[in-house]
Parts: structure tokens; C-alpha cells; sequence
């Protein structure tokens, strides 16, 4: 696949903001190291690096209350976020939570949602700051994270020739989930990787001190976010599938309806686990440290190359586009 | 009007978060000075304290699109934001912007919203540094502001018996031009206080600067905000229409349509003018630097008492409580 195709949907949407967006005065004491374009803004105040993301869950659109119970939309919510601070190798200060909810909503079914956000906030060491409330027909909500950096964030455009590829934990869980909703055959499948994804802090933090050259979390698939970060680096790479950790709950809906599991661990979708690069060295001592050090699990996938241009490389020695392999419509 | 009343609405929903989010393990080196409750969180990082706040627009319930053009749209997302800001003397570092909207505007509609918006983070010497777009069935803006403080930000609860109460501005020429709007009575209406209100950034920071023992931003009008910052500060208060600074578009609209202008005025909405308390001599300083220095007006209204009672007082010495002249289900 050819990393200069034109990217519709909410990228072009970005980029029409951004244009009427630049050029502006912000105050003379604060640095923007990173505006629009990244999921998260890096401020220089006070020779401190501020991390800031927002995230907007929307009902109907990106969750469905007939499928996710209250709880673990709260933990949810916020731990899309705390992904983006993760990506960056940050710590989280707070989160602010505004919210849009029907009457019916605002009892019982509120204080789950709060009690699974606050449950997410205690695991990743944070904290709920306050927010905003409204009546609305529908559930939506936004939730916006500040974080903290000592020293350089890790950006996405840093991937360069060489690197090796990582990821964390395994992929393909949440898709595996979504689909078992879909189909309405959620009897044997285990919805935690879909319903409670796990911000990657602390494997984020350490692949930073450790050297990571770029970093983003997978919320699209890794078929859809390698492209996004090596556009940004102005590079290619060759990713071996057979290498692609596959969640369980992905091998076990995969071989359930005849797919390769790898192939769909590869597509995935809101997995929340860091995509890392690195050069041998560091990506070496990450790989025997990270899990060690933090419990989650790092699996080198692939190598970055110059050309801008994905491959698949099998076993075999076997190389495939990922155009020919089919997985173009993911990145649309 | 007693001030110790069951508030109802938003203030129920905030409480009822609060309660289960109690008891938060925060990072270390961050101290939360202000967290659920007031509009703005309040966080002491190294040093340095930050500002924090998010507020929902929500297509149907805070703007109708057939009334409002994108431009003044965006333009009024932001300085809601950053009423907030100015409200605690701090100054924005910029701002997060999560929208949802249909296709249909997604085009030309965006553009002209994000104008408005850029527009206004100009004059306030901000930037719009990211955010989230989602396509929805209507258009929800979520907008989180980060600000500054150098020394303490001014609370909602440092009003004491004696301090006066001041205003920025004018009041009631925003809710001139909602009621306007809605009985399609527009032609001889500026619109301009309903659709752009001027966050006061400058006349905050200098109030606070002179000593302002309370402060807040009057979204929902003066009877409706004044009891908030009482209560917040155990206090109660006599207020004297005749001083109250009624907006030459809402002196039109009262006059045109039989109401009285002053409590018109008072029962406000949309302003975002300043509320600030100073024991006299401060206030003193405020009404002679404020509107010289920053070319807003500044009025004082009325005065703190010691009981939790808000009072009328008219030229001729007349009392009436705030109930008896019917004004409580403003405050709902």
C-alpha cells in the first residue's frame, strides 16, 4: 500500500480546522511543541511538558447502551484518554467530564457510569477534576485529560529506517467483542478487552525512558494506525504477521468463523495498546524490560524500511502488499 | 429568598458525581486546589497553578442553528470558556475543541465556525491547539480551556459582610436577544450580546490583582448566580436595582414590551459579565482602575450581610425579598 494516499473522514475533517486554525497568538510563556494534527497537544510551560487530549463518545455512534452497561462505559470514557497520555510515555494529572444525558439516566445509571469513570481514574492513578452536565435526548461524552512529561514527549513522526516494531499486549480483542455484539452471539465471548480496554501507563513511560523513537496508541487497528505514524515519519515498513500477538478472545472468534486469526488481530480496532519503534539496541532492552517491569506483555512485529510502502512478510519469506493482502478499506 | 434552598437541575447531577468520585489518589506532585463543584478546576503543579475548564453546547438545548450562524457560534463555544477563566483573574494557554456534527456541515459550516472560533481566540490572545470531530446526527462542541494564574485565583467563596458587590458591563442584552429570537421579533434587536459575549480576561486579572475576595461569571443571570456565590460563601446580600448597569439592547427590549429594565437585567442569562466582592477600599480602586485600564465598565450593585438573606433595596429605603419579588424560580 502506497503511504501517500489521500486519507478521507476525520483526518481531512482535522486538516480543514487546522488551516483556519494556525497562525494564531497564544501566550508568550507557553511553548506549543504540538497543536492540532496528534491526538494530543504538548505544551512547554515552565520547562514543564504538558499532555492535553480530548476524546467524544457519542451514543449510537461509537457505543450502543443496549450492548455496554453503564460501568463499564465510565471506564471506558476515560481510559481512551489515559491512552493518549500513555502514547506519549505521560502520567495523567485528572480529567474533566462533561456529559449530555436523558432524565432517565441521571439516577442509578449515572452513578455506575461515574463509579466505573472513577475506577479507571484509581487504577491509572488520576483523579475526576469536574466537568459539565446537560439534559440531552441522547448520551454523549467528553472527556479531556491533562497530562505531565519529564522531558521530551514521544511524538509519532520519529520512526526511522531500521527501527523495529512493537507492540503491546495483544490485538484483535475488542474487534472479536464488537463483532460477537453484532452478531448477537455473546454467549461464549469474554467482552472485557471491548468493554474495559487497559491504558498502557506505565509500558508507555518506560518505552520512552528507554529510547522509543514514536509511539501512538492502536485505537483504529493496527491496519489503520502503522499507516498514520509512518506517514508521519516519512517511512515504510515490513510487518510479520505470524509475529502479531493475537489476543485470545481474537483467536477464539477468528477460528470460530474461519478467519485468520493473525489477519484479524491485524485489522482490530480499539485495542488501546501502544505501537512502538525503537532501534535494535533499545527496542531489545524494552522488550526484555517492559514486561518484566510492568506485567504487559511487548512483541516485536515488523521493521520500519526508507520506502514508503507496507508490506506483509510470511514465514516463508513470502511478501505481500497491503494492498494485495486486502486491507485497504481499513484505512479509509 | 433563603439561601440555603435545595437547588435542583445541575447542581443535583454535580453533587450526585461528586459523592462517588470522592476519595481520588492523584499524582503526588500535583495538588488540586479546586475540584468538583466550581465551573473550573483549579490544580497547583510545580509551582505554577493551572486552570481547567469544559463546557457542552448542545444543538436544541443551548443553540438553534436556524437562529445562530457558525461564525458567532464559534466564536461564543470559546468565550464561554474562557468567562471561566477570567472569572478566577487567570489568563487562557488555549483550547481543546471536540465537536460531533452531520455531513451537511462539514464544509463551508465548519469553516465559518471555526473563523468564529480562532476569531475569538485572537482577541484573547489564545489558540485552539486540537481536539476530536465525530460525525452525529446534530452538532454537539465540547470545549476544555486551560488557563494560568499567577498567585492565587479568586473562588466563589471568599465574599465577606461589608465587601461590595460590583458587575462588569451591562446585563440583560443577552436575554433581550434570546427573547427576541424567539418571538421572531429580530429587526430592530442586536443580537450581538446573544451571540458574542466578550469574555472579561482583563478585567479579571485586574480584580484580582486589587484584592477581589470572590468571583464568578454570570452565565445563568445575576439572580440566578448571585445566590451561588453566597451560599459558596455563607453570606447574604442587599442589591439595588437602581444601580444594577442595564445593556442598552435590554433597556429596549423592556421598554418596548411593558417590563421593568433593572429586573430584566437582573434576571439576565448569558451575560458573562463579572460578579466580583471587594471590602470597600478595594472596590473602590476597581471602580476607578478597571473600566480605565481594561475599557470595561465596572458598577456597584449592592453589598455583602452576614445573613443568608437576599434583599432589594430600592432609592426610597423600600425592602422586598428577593421571593416577594417573585424572582425564585430563576434561581431553579
Amino acid at each position: 500500500m502506497r503511504l501517500d494516499a489521500q486519507v478521507g473522514g476525520e483526518s481531512a475533517l482535522i486538516e480543514r480546522i487546522a488551516r483556519k486554525a494556525q497562525d494564531f497568538t497564544p501566550l508568550e510563556q507557553i511553548a506549543i511543541v504540538q497543536g492540532i494534527g496528534d491526538d494530543t497537544a504538548v505544551l512547554l510551560a515552565d520547562g514543564q511538558t504538558l499532555l492535553w487530549t480530548a476524546d467524544m463518545l457519542l451514543e449510537g455512534v461509537h457505543f450502543r447502551l443496549d450492548w455496554i452497561d453503564p460501568r463499564s462505559l465510565g471506564w471506558k470514557s476515560l481510559a481512551v484518554n489515559l491512552s493518549d497520555i500513555a502514547a506519549m510515555g505521560g502520567a495523567p494529572i485528572g480529567a474533566l467530564l462533561s456529559m449530555a444525558l436523558p432524565p432517565k439516566r441521571t439516577g442509578e445509571w449515572l452513578d455506575a457510569f461515574v463509579e466505573g469513570f472513577v475506577e479507571c481514574a484509581r487504577a491509572c492513578s488520576t483523579a475526576l477534576l469536574g466537568g459539565d452536565t446537560n439534559r440531552f435526548e441522547q448520551v454523549v461524552v467528553d472527556v479531556s485529560v491533562l497530562g505531565v512529561v519529564s522531558g521530551r514527549p514521544v511524538l509519532r513522526n520519529g520512526a526511522r529506517q531500521g527501527d523495529w516494531i512493537l507492540v503491546t499486549g495483544g490485538l484483535g480483542g475488542s474487534k472479536a467483542g464488537l463483532e460477537a455484539l453484532q452478531a448477537g452471539e455473546t454467549d461464549n465471548i469474554d467482552l472485557t478487552p471491548h468493554f474495559r480496554p487497559v491504558p498502557r501507563l506505565q509500558a508507555g513511560a518506560l518505552a520512552r525512558e528507554l529510547g522509543a523513537t514514536a509511539m501512538m496508541d492502536l485505537s483504529d487497528g493496527l491496519a489503520a494506525d502503522l499507516p498514520k505514524l509512518l506517514r508521519a515519519s516519512g517511512s515504510g515498513a515490513v510487518v510479520y504477521p505470524a509475529q502479531v500477538p493475537v489476543h485470545p478472545v481474537a483467536r477464539q472468534w477468528a477460528q470460530a468463523h474461519g478467519l485468520d486469526p493473525a489477519l484479524f488481530a491485524i485489522a482490530g480496532g480499539e485495542d488501546y495498546e501502544l505501537l512502538i519503534t525503537a532501534p535494535p539496541p533499545k527496542a531489545e532492552r524494552m522488550l526484555e524490560r517492559i514486561p518484566k517491569q510492568t506485567g504487559t506483555a511487548l512483541s516485536k512485529i515488523g521493521e520500519v524500511v526508507a520506502e514508503p510502502e507496507l508490506w506483509l512478510e510470511y514465514p516463508d519469506g513470502r511478501r505481500e502488499s497491503f494492498e494485495i493482502a486486502g486491507w485497504d478499506h481499513f484505512t479509509a
